[in-house]
């Protein structure tokens, strides 16, 4: 269950749908650098984890929206502050990833997870 | 970045340290459901972003201690934050997922990554 909340993408998915609720389409420019499978497959989790509700509308051809739930916006807390953190820490991260690399000389195996 | 301070291997490695420094054979019996790779990806990966400081112990044969730095320690309010809400909310999530899996009578793609 861990593995899901603190995924980068739930993450970034609670995050933009903490101000609104929005469509796949929206959803998917704002985030960016997303699949559209791996955005399909986060929100279906995200539905069955109850932390999202999907919404079709009735346009010309229907269109689905989304927004948090309940326990969707209870868990934006923790989400939101590991995010900031995360934000505000960056530099201090880097600073001593070069110095590891410097040390070392190499970098280390798994450097894809970043 | 987000990906590794919300990865659940990297959570529950901090959340282990939190309390106390460890050599690497006791952090690996405490977590229990890692694979010794894992484990070793993880920490070298936590050391070079600056969380883990590695000790090599002058034992016979050596032993390797590991424990927070200064960041490290930062990094525990936001990931114990993360780790103490999905524990008590472990029951919601359980219940929206029974209740969405009776609802479509299936479960949605990907589900490994629990």
């Amino acid at each position: 269950m861990l593995s899901r909340v603190g995924d980068k993408w739930t993450v970034m998915v609670v995050t933009f749908l903490g101000t609104e609720s929005l469509r796949f389409s929206e959803l998917k420019r704002r985030i960016g650098s997303i699949s559209q499978k791996m955005l399909t497959t986060t929100l279906r989790n995200l539905e069955r984890d109850g932390f999202v509700n999907r919404t079709v509308e009735p346009t010309s051809p229907p269109s689905v929206r989304y927004e948090l739930t309940e326990l969707g916006h209870d868990l934006l807390e923790p989400v939101s502050r590991l995010a900031d953190w995360t934000r505000e820490n960056t530099r201090r991260i880097e600073e001593a990833r070069s110095h590891y690399d410097r040390l070392t000389g190499k970098q280390p195996g798994v450097q894809s997870r970043s």
